[in-house]
């Protein structure tokens, strides 16, 4: 029996990536849907959950994605109402690739500092993977403080942690190289996820910073967030410090999404979000 | 060389039921592709009618569905009209699932009891899956009426039954308890083919009735049917009833569809409609 | 790791023919993703290039399809422009079968008959299949005629060869039998490429014709674009003249573009357009 991940995409095209990876991480055939809604999903999720009994059941899965974390959400929430008793597949949730990017690059900052007690700062950590980060970053311990340029951006995100998952995280404004410098202060681990192509954090703020231990940066179009950082330093020591740029980072996304996709086919019951993933990527180092 | 079934589906999401049985059933590729009209049919059917050649012809096959029985017709009349000499494909249609689900329970229903000369009744039977079962059930001898609420509605339905299949049923309504006793009256066969979560068949009338000896329900969402009727039952043996509910019928449409879609790749002329279905269902048992 | 080909066509609905082309010439995977643009193209691209490292990339490849040849250029223009470094992945450009049916066809008139310094006309020759006849005419040293209805139009397609390709050939009216005769004087290889059911070229001109010695038509619904041509010729000798007909070219084109999709997965920084295409076709034979 084949393995088959049902794709269900929010955008108006379903994603390569997310297909190319899905049978790199073991389905054997991917159903690609897009423009999936609360509404539309639900026939779709009945040819998963009723076309295969008993045992079987498990050899078909449920992948979410697309570039809209909420839309994801969504229709994570919705698929879940709909199982019922064993009458249930496995589900994983990764919209824009949240949930994978945020636990590799927390992954490689955990197994780089113990982060128990420490401060930690997202660097424009408002979108889908900073709030991913900020998440996973408070579960191991650290005190996370999320920047945006406007401070009610970051207040609404750090609201939207702590009602979606419970997590408290302190919002800032960081607008300049002032006001960047002061929300480092006395903290041990940084984490970029701005823009594409705009540096956040000049060199002569993070290189030889009192207390900044483990940085990593998750843009991957030059400028880099990280000023003069590699793309693909992956642990590089600077003078005691360590730095993870994206490409880095990224090799272990992309093993850390596959991984979880082959996972979906073991059981039948698996809900893939947030903290399952990072629980799956931390291991995997 | 690869099976490839061309998945025509009428509707605005192809069907991922039909997919994963499709691939159950045998298929190494299925290729999706959704609203289908007899217009835009027709470049995709030329897809697989010139691209193998000899032998090879028959890898490739066709496979209509979609929840309009109309829209599935009017496609397999286009297509069996675009064929032409040796140049053509195996191709089957069960738009809503009709043939499949109808085949099924009405063999359920002849293996109980020889249909020759006794009277049957599909209760709300206008819908695509109780057109298809009044057909089956008059192709097996039976004497068969259909009932509606409107017997305008009712008396349409046997119309396109004589229009489409050459078959002779007797409209009826069917509207409350009286109507509903009046029509079951030397009735020996019932099946209840309503909308999901309407109960057709109080268990007052049905419960001891003096002629009715096979039952069979096809809604799946609770109140059945029939009133009382055990979803799973599979020829359950009440007080010399024999009853069939809607999940105990659901194991062998799934598995009709599978064994249907696998005969499409055994030769390059096969058209799987209502009575061809219906015989292969019918040995499966 | 699978063989994943990402089929990009610009029409409304992909290609039935491309996908099964594929499967055929050895992709295990076609993602089929339709109304592709310049624009919308770019995130699936990445889907491709970012997935697969090192010797794995090579193991994703790009095909281009679709009814518009100027549709397809511009994608894959657009497409190679996005390509960087070892970041590439092989593509393949076939809107409308434009290359590998020329290139089937051109490949046959040359294994007949030594081109260089012939006369070559191209029969209603301005779509996509006549145009890159012409070129691949044109590049085996023939002096080569596009004729049109219209002078015009066949003064405009001259003028894209020449553009996009640097290949010199000659507009020429042809529209009634006295201009077609006019344009075939001295021409040693005529080919067809009309619409279909049109008739191009009267066995009064074309049977014994002082020069003519090769004929092929690509013209698969009757009346062929040669009068009494036979569609599955294949190189049929009439009194000393040899002709192709349609189905007889139709074989080699099928195996040319199963042969060049096989090639794209050998390694992942191959362009496959016109001359190609042209080049894997002609070593085929």
């Amino acid at each position: 029996m084949k393995k088959i991940l049902l794709q269900l995409d929010t955008d108006a095209q379903p994603s390569v990536f997310d297909a190319v990876t899905a049978y790199d991480g073991g389905a054997d055939i991917v159903l690609q849907y897009c423009a999936i809604t609360p509404v539309n999903v639900v026939p779709l999720l009945h040819g998963v959950m009723f076309t295969r009994g008993g045992e079987g059941i498990k050899n078909s899965a449920v992948f979410i994605g697309g570039s809209d974390v909420a839309k994801g959400e969504a229709l994570l929430d919705t698929i879940k109402s709909n199982f019922f008793g064993k009458s249930r597949n496995s589900v994983m949730h990764d919209s824009n690739g949240c949930n994978t990017t945020a636990a590799a690059a927390v992954a490689k900052l955990s197994r780089t500092i113990d982060l128990r007690g420490r401060k930690a700062v997202v660097l424009a950590g408002t979108g889908p993977v900073g709030l991913r980060a900020a998440l996973f970053l408070s579960d191991e311990g650290a005190s996370v403080t999320v920047t945006s340029r406007r401070l009610e951006k970051a207040g609404k995100a750090c609201e939207y942690l702590e009602n979606r998952f419970g997590a408290k995280v302190e919002p800032a404004k960081a607008h300049d190289e002032d006001s960047t410098r002061k929300v480092l202060e006395g903290a041990t681990v940084v984490l970029c996820t701005g823009t594409a192509g705009t540096m956040l954090l000049p060199e002569v703020i993070w290189k030889g910073h009192e207390t900044l231990k483990a940085l990593a940066d998750l843009n991957a179009v030059p400028p880099y967030g990280i000023e003069n950082i590699g793309a693909r330093w992956d642990g590089e020591n600077v003078g005691g410090q360590v730095l993870f740029g994206p490409l880095g980072i990224g090799k272990l996304k992309l093993k850390a999404q596959r991984t979880c996709v082959g996972r979906l086919f073991e059981t039948n019951d698996l809900v893939l979000d947030a903290r399952e993933i990072y629980k799956i990527v931390k291991k995997m180092q």
